[in-house]
């Protein structure tokens, strides 16, 4: 398969102006290269999913693979830190298909091999760049949430704010909203789960409060009106600002007293 | 100016392959044909002016201009009718720039002369396509607020499904968004004020309901939050059915007793 494509001739003339004969033991040597090469990055791909693997067990050494002993350092996972930062702002820009794994190594200021060390692929790289930003998001409205002063309806209004509202007011708004709608393929139900898990968390913080349950409405419908009401919100707003005034109107609405 | 971008050798050459010296007479039959051309067409466009006028007025039929007396009949009516829904299908299948008149004179199966006897140009095309499509979705609306034997809630459901729900469960339902949504610039605030309408509309007949007025919370705010709801559910939803559903769970929430 290699020694099929391979063309010497069109190959040196690349390097020389003037055609000159290939001799046999040049050829051996460029495919000895071109072997060599390919273990490597075979090498590298093992390597690579062997790290995600200890990155999902916190842990940051990998066993030694044919005899050579890596040390995935905590660096790497401040650079994976930075690398999925610059991801989400060039894919929300220029959206999936016009995102190369060149620009995003740009924006990261990381080398094209050190970003293919750490994702596979553009997929796998917008899937991670996603995963994080719904998990953070969930993270924030629990916090939200669970506050210990306020009241239910302000803890609904900055839950939903910290889910819905993270881009409202930036030029990324759009570009977020179209990656999560529209990249279905590449997050297979990556975000159907986090709009479910996202309504499962409002619907027990309503319920806890026991202030549903009237007029045959559940928790649940209450939350689910309250997440399309925001939806519908926050490509309308001008800025955050008024994207939380109107979830403030949201939830005095679907919660009266 | 005509002259000066009049290239004689370059249009004879289209027609014959050998060129020609082009004698003046030639050239002066040409101008001539030219200047006519632009007669006709002003005249055109000032017969479009006076028509779209008598039509706001539904009156059928032109003053005499040059002495030719045209008469409008009911035909352009229809004709008009017949192009304006070929264009919405047009525009939200290939959205406001990449539709041409041409596509819809053909979708339309009327004439490029005759579509712009009709309308003007791509923009007004465009703004009269959206202006009828909002406005028979707010008639709509008003009959199903003033529907004798139905409560509330049901009216309530049927107008928010005039208005949001007409493309819903069709192939058309992102295309016809798209173009109220980002079609700004030729709407000017067209879809603005019909979004404001609507509001004021299920405001009026929740405060007729005596229905809200309590904890205060005010009938154009619940108005707004069925509205946003109703938005925010509409590309989500498989179909039409589903999304009356969820508007009678929005409605159910919103106005509990």
């Amino acid at each position: 398969m290699v020694a099929a494509t391979f063309q010497p001739r069109a190959a040196y003339s690349k390097v020389s102006a003037s055609p000159m004969p290939v001799e046999a033991p040049v050829i051996r040597t460029v495919l000895l290269m071109m072997l060599s090469l390919d273990a490597l990055s075979r090498g590298a791909a093992l390597a690579r999913t062997l790290t995600a693997k200890q990155n999902l067990q916190n842990m940051y050494s990998v066993p030694s693979w044919y005899g050579v002993c890596m040390t995935v350092t905590r660096g790497d996972a401040q650079r994976r830190e930075q690398v999925l930062a610059a991801a989400l702002t060039v894919f929300a820009t220029f959206g999936y298909r016009k995102t190369s794994m060149d620009a995003v190594a740009r924006a990261a200021d990381i080398s094209r091999p050190g970003l293919y060390f750490l994702f596979a692929g553009k997929e796998e790289l917008f899937r991670e760049t996603m995963r994080q930003e719904l998990d953070r998001a969930l993270d924030d409205v629990r916090t939200a949430l669970a506050a210990p002063d306020a009241d239910l309806d302000a803890r609904l209004v900055a839950a939903l704010d910290a889910n819905l509202g993270r881009y409202v007011g930036t030029h990324l708004n759009e570009g977020v909203d179209e990656l999560l709608e529209h990249g279905t393929a590449q997050l297979h139900d990556m975000y159907d789960g986090h709009r479910g898990a996202f309504l499962d968390t409002l619907a027990e913080a309503i319920t806890d409060s026991g202030r549903s349950a009237t007029a045959g409405v559940t928790a649940r419908q209450i939350a689910e009106v309250l997440q399309a009401a925001g939806e519908g919100w926050k490509h309308r707003v001008a800025d955050r600002e008024e994207f939380v005034g109107k979830l403030t109107t949201a939830v005095g609405v679907a919660l009266r007293p």
